[in-house]
């Protein structure tokens, strides 16, 4: 059986809990896809280039992956990739609800994918890639919660 | 990439929506093994191996499944299976607080074990092997929520 | 348009909380029907007869009521009484996500029966029959949170 | 008994979920009031015209039912109709969070107008006015999920 | 035992609801801080000075309080004042998520400062700043939510 | 101020997030007293008499403590022991609604006694005495998640 997932999200930047989402599903599925999905009705803090490239330096240690841009219904990617599934890291009860909504229309746009829920490890329940762009605007250490060379390159942000 | 999922419950009798969890996870792991887990504090309506048997029947159309009654720790199930997946299927916000705890706990007693959440069918939404029991106890019709041969031995079942 | 509506519940004892909804109930449907439900698998602590009459007495002062026992299916009260309505208070989360489940059961049973919820009223928010059994048991006052008669009827239950 | 029932969304633009409500709402209520908020602070995808013309349209097969725009308070609304109660959908518990909210709000302002929850069908539990437009803005089939004419009229706003 | 604790929000405007939560924990801690937070990519209805203003008139009858504006991680707020304790009220579900998540970060950048969540009086768990400005939009009556002072205010407010 | 806090629970047994709480807490208020409720209706795993011991060999670093054991309402233990403060710990949602209703039932039973949250540690999210209990009667491993001396009560309990 070969499972290709795609790991959807803005990433805007990637934190140590989607890296830990990512690593974890790179080990059960055959192909992990990463998206960035890019939203043209709301402005980034980073451009999109800079979030694929911030990913790609964060998994370069892992081979059996592809990280990808897109615009477009997630079914659309999922069908074009040969992807099957679809993995979602859940933290909180209000993930869970809206990823559920998410799921279901997805279910209904397309049955033959599957959305996969993993766990957010316990360490990065609070995180969030608001909560990393908020501690960090205020000079906020962020060492431990994003990968290292998202750490550089918020410093360089700022100093923009 | 082998995978082999356990997919645990007391299946105290199986409804459609665990059939439903059950069709879509033999459809994405190599392997599929559901777990009768039996709890020696808690009485059962049908006993251990009715409930064994009706998952049996209700399933033989997969082939890739293994039907199995245990009493221990998960984690000791999967590591003794070779199992490197937990699948539980997620109805509402009560089920996913309760389901990350347990998820939590076995990440914490195996870190090799992963826990995935599939959404349940929106159409069994409702569905409880509890509803299911108190339904049929008033004479209501439970013949669309559980599989057929269930419905038969739930009539026989009263009639004892 | 003609509406009767059904309020079940254990009603173990009714409390303030229960009576705020009858009295707002019986003020938009024409007929109220209050059901007693008794469950042959839970030790109650008030008899069905004394819980009957406790509630009784509290609504004496309603005319489009009455007040029954009933041990089945809702949707066969409703059917057997002509009701098209089922009503439910709503308190909190862990209250809204089981009665979703049961009216969708309920739904499921009988196309034509609608449940209507209706929020409990924020001065009672805190309140269950097991919390004013609770409090009662050690000696706390009752007063404010139960009808009056039912404040009598603990009193003497505890001295029996 | 006299019910007049303010069922107030956005609608922008109105979906099946929304028409099941309305459908069963008239059912119970003697009149039914679809009251389209309008709100200046924020921009919608469609005019309040628009949206006024859609629901017509789409509730052409009820007779009675009326369809109006507001801009105000809603307990204002209810005294100028001579309507007593307010009717929501619910589909999870993040809406039942801020509903119940809204629901205590207006109590406080008008004791006399009630609110009255009504679950969603469970076939449109993932759906929303956002989700319909996303999906729509992606050429995604949107023909089961909002009403025929609410098709037609997406198609001609996306080649406006 | 010395316990000064800072009571967070930008209170635009405060409501009976912040009020309660000063009141009571003014006699707790020995020394109260409310710090009106400045968030320069939000536009506030008031200005922060008249936010200021409005909190000091409505907390003129404390002693052990001081109120300030502040712009920045709370962490460094509580440093500077030597603070050792957050407060935070908590209504509902949904906030509890938010402040469990701030709560975990705050924890993470300073494990020396504690935060702690009392419940909003069941009178005000309808409230929030929001509400009243929309209420008081339209015309309505905010008499008994918020302090009398940001009545007047509120009012001269729209006039301009 | 003079600030003295009760910690109920069954603690049967206490676990680390138990002692995580208290250790926080004894240094926010002056006097701390660790409450073991004993509920005559449940039979408890460990005697209340064990509970205390097990309790008082984890606190031994803490000198500000008291450990007792007490069977009625909360509220008339915080007035024995001139308490004014009644401190819980959350870890998720469900926790949430529960220990809010009996927050406000003993605001209701005494207005001086405040009830303040705190945040369970992160590392405990998945933590509770039930899960303990399960987990040890399989033989898997607690000595992460419970005090030392717990460990080897547990072991000679299970050996009796």
């Amino acid at each position: 059986m070969q499972n290709t997932a795609i790991y959807p999200g803005s990433f805007d930047p990637i934190t140590c809990g989607h890296l830990d989402i990512i690593e974890r599903g790179s080990k059960i599925f055959q192909n992990l896809i990463v998206a960035v999905m890019t939203n043209p009705s709301k402005q980034p803090f980073f451009t999109v280039e800079e979030r694929l490239n911030m990913i790609k330096k964060a998994v370069v240690h892992i081979s059996n992956i592809e990280v990808v841009k897109f615009n477009g219904l997630l079914v659309d990617l999922a069908r074009a990739k040969n992807a099957n599934i679809i993995i979602k890291g859940l933290r909180a009860v209000s993930d869970f609800e809206y990823e559920l909504q998410m799921a279901l229309m997805n279910k209904k746009l397309d049955t033959n994918i599957e959305t996969l829920f993993m766990m957010t490890n316990s360490n990065y329940s609070y995180l969030s890639s608001s909560i990393v762009k908020e501690v960090a605007s205020y000079g906020g250490c962020i060492a431990d919660i994003v990968p290292k060379n998202v750490v550089r390159r918020m410093d360089e942000k700022y100093k923009e």
